[in-house]
């Protein structure tokens, strides 16, 4: 049995008990939140979400990259979202490569030099910084009243802001 | 008080009960899930997560574009994930637009018309299959044994396979 096949049977479990049948489409607290896509970081949990509240946005290192921006101008423009949570991590795996090592190891083996950034950082406020950075600069994303960011202790499970 | 504000106070009583402090950073199920960012969709309690377990990876759509092959490259190549669940849902907001008339009404209000691809689509199970052939066709995603795609029932509650 596969490690999907013993989550869909979780999922039959969850569609047993499901009672949330009519929630609307646009996020109820008009949020949106980008973090690391790490197993660790229990995005709904950590900030108390339900069914219908928020929309989440994740990927490797919860950065700002083309996909991320164009899920922020759909989640504003479209759905209403008005405040935007950064989330990265302490241990987080963007931490322990380089792009260029990352990639000449990829090349090595497929004979192919990845054609994205693959966006290794080495300074996790710094990173925190720059994601703001490059969502205040987007001509896409109307509302930026409210663009904070955070760094997540997996150690202690707290939530800790990164000034500008 | 904003909405961001108080999800940091519920952030505030995860930390005071927290005692996942010593989770390894690879996925302890070996499982990265791509998913939709839609605010209904639940993806620790449908699929029984709990911290530790998978790397989740979100957008607008569930889509897989270069942002989404790069994590996912880093998830299998990096931190040992070797099975990939895609998730679309009904009621999805990108079946409500098209990327010509979204980029256009952009255009016509910045000024600027978005150099990414919106990304809509108007039949789910046709996008599951086309971002299962997206994984399938990436050089550097190195594990394709188990790249299986789903529909969540967001009025049911229910997962239902896509086959190919």
């Amino acid at each position: 049995m596969s490690v999907t096949d013993e989550l869909l049977a979780n999922a039959e479990r969850y569609a047993a008990d499901f009672d949330k049948g009519h929630l609307p489409l646009p996020p109820a607290r008009h949020v949106a939140v980008l973090a690391c896509m790490d197993a660790r970081l229990n995005v709904y949990g950590l900030l108390g979400l339900t069914e219908g509240d928020a929309h989440v946005i994740r990927n490797a290192g919860g950065v700002v990259t083309a996909d991320e921006r164009r899920s922020l101008a759909i989640s504003q423009r479209l759905l209403g979202t008005r405040e935007i949570i950064l989330i990265h991590h302490t241990g987080c795996g963007m931490l322990t490569f380089t792009d260029d090592a990352f990639k000449t190891a990829i090349a090595d083996e497929t004979g192919l030099k990845p054609d994205w950034a693959a966006e290794a950082f080495t300074d996790l406020d710094e990173d925190v910084r720059q994601s703001i950075a490059r969502i205040q600069a987007d001509p896409f994303i109307p509302v930026k009243d409210s663009v904070r960011g955070f760094v997540y202790e997996v150690e202690t499970g707290r939530l800790r802001e990164v000034k500008a």
